[in-house]
């Protein structure tokens, strides 16, 4: 039996400090995936802090782009994947089609059904004005239908608000 | 007695499938009130990949700016208005004052009062950082006062995240 | 004992109404501290309208940078303090540091348990597609924390969605 635990929210809304109280909880071995890829300084910075923020026993992974093939072979009782937004973000810059994206997203689903707890941390995007730009109007269309197909095949979904959560589909959680 | 069901989420958050749920679960005549309009490829698109996702069965109706007259005359079991805030965007666009458009709102709330459900779709656009430009603030002012209004008058409203709905008001809903 | 009631939400989503509501239904003399300051006319515009909103016997103080100094000092059954978001902004472009920011919210924070009730109203603005420019993700980022760091240490919070609450910490309340 595996479990699904779909976390989002905002930028700085506390959703990855919450997916990391669950992961710590759950009290398995953690491997954390990272997405994150380092463009400039300011990306390497936040990488770095939210690499010190994290428990010293987690092994890390970083992946920006094969994520179900990295999920697919790993041995662990808790998967971290943060976050499908970069995720997301990293293909379309790389060009792959929407269909592409949607496929992966299968691929990330099926894989992640081996491991005994999945929690996929990903952000809202889509509540500000439309975006003037045509590239970041793809990006919320592409990544609001790949956060749907997660949260659909969730067993929880939470997202976060001030650091606080709303469930969407579950138990409330007390961590 | 009639139903007035409010849904409202960001971009890509699965609003106006829920209300297509909603509608199709109702069991009666359903009207689809489009208040989309085709400015360039993009939109046209959107709207083509809109319709053919509906079910055939429905009768649609197009209408950007006089959407209370259109629902005033209306024979329906089910009006699905999808969305107020193209409307609201196209009433701005033609210039309409900020108190012609919370008339034309109360003009709506009055003729939906007439048709036995009431759908109404919008968007949440105020969650982003404050645009630069003049006319995207108004819109976001504007919108938030119809919303606000429209959720008011509601018997049940819901906001859409990721494709779930938090409940706003009435009981949680199974479709 | 006192009582910290943390208010969130979009652009026009009702929370400052909510908070005003949530003020006036507690009986007592209320302080309406007010942190914009009118840069233009657009905001002035938006602060007299405000202001002609609120009941006559409320007493107004007007702060954009010493918010906790005010509280510090502050004679009152009830403060509304609208709103935190506006006090970041004022707060990063006077040049403040992140940790000074976060000290500056923990002197408000300690400030506030000597006033009965504090209602503290703030925006969400994590929510739209990351910002262009570094000035507003860095606004992002520190408001964020902020209004984590005071959700997490109220007794009640809630964020408004055209008009109507989501409940995240405490009691549903009927006003």
């Amino acid at each position: 039996m595996s479990r699904l635990i779909f976390v989002t929210g905002g930028a700085r809304s506390g959703k990855s400090s919450y997916a990391e109280r669950r992961a710590a909880a759950s009290g398995g071995a953690v491997t954390y995936l990272a997405t994150a890829q380092a463009f400039d300084d300011e990306m390497r910075e936040r990488i770095a802090r939210h690499r010190t923020d994290r428990p010293a026993g987690w092994r890390t992974v970083e992946e920006p782009l094969d994520v179900p093939g990295q999920v697919a072979q790993m041995q662990t009782d808790v998967l971290l994947l943060d976050c499908l937004s970069l995720w997301v973000s990293n293909m379309l810059l790389a060009d792959w089609t929407e269909d592409e994206m949607l496929a992966a997203t299968e691929q990330l689903l099926a894989a992640c059904a081996r491991v005994p707890t999945a929690i996929l941390v990903t952000n809202e995007v889509g509540l500000g004005i439309v975006p003037d730009n045509a590239l970041a109007r793809r990006y919320r269309d592409v990544l609001g239908r790949v956060n749907q197909r997660c949260a659909a095949a969730s067993d929880e979904a939470f997202v976060l608000v001030s650091g606080l959560t709303v469930t969407l589909k579950g138990e409330k959680q007390g961590v």
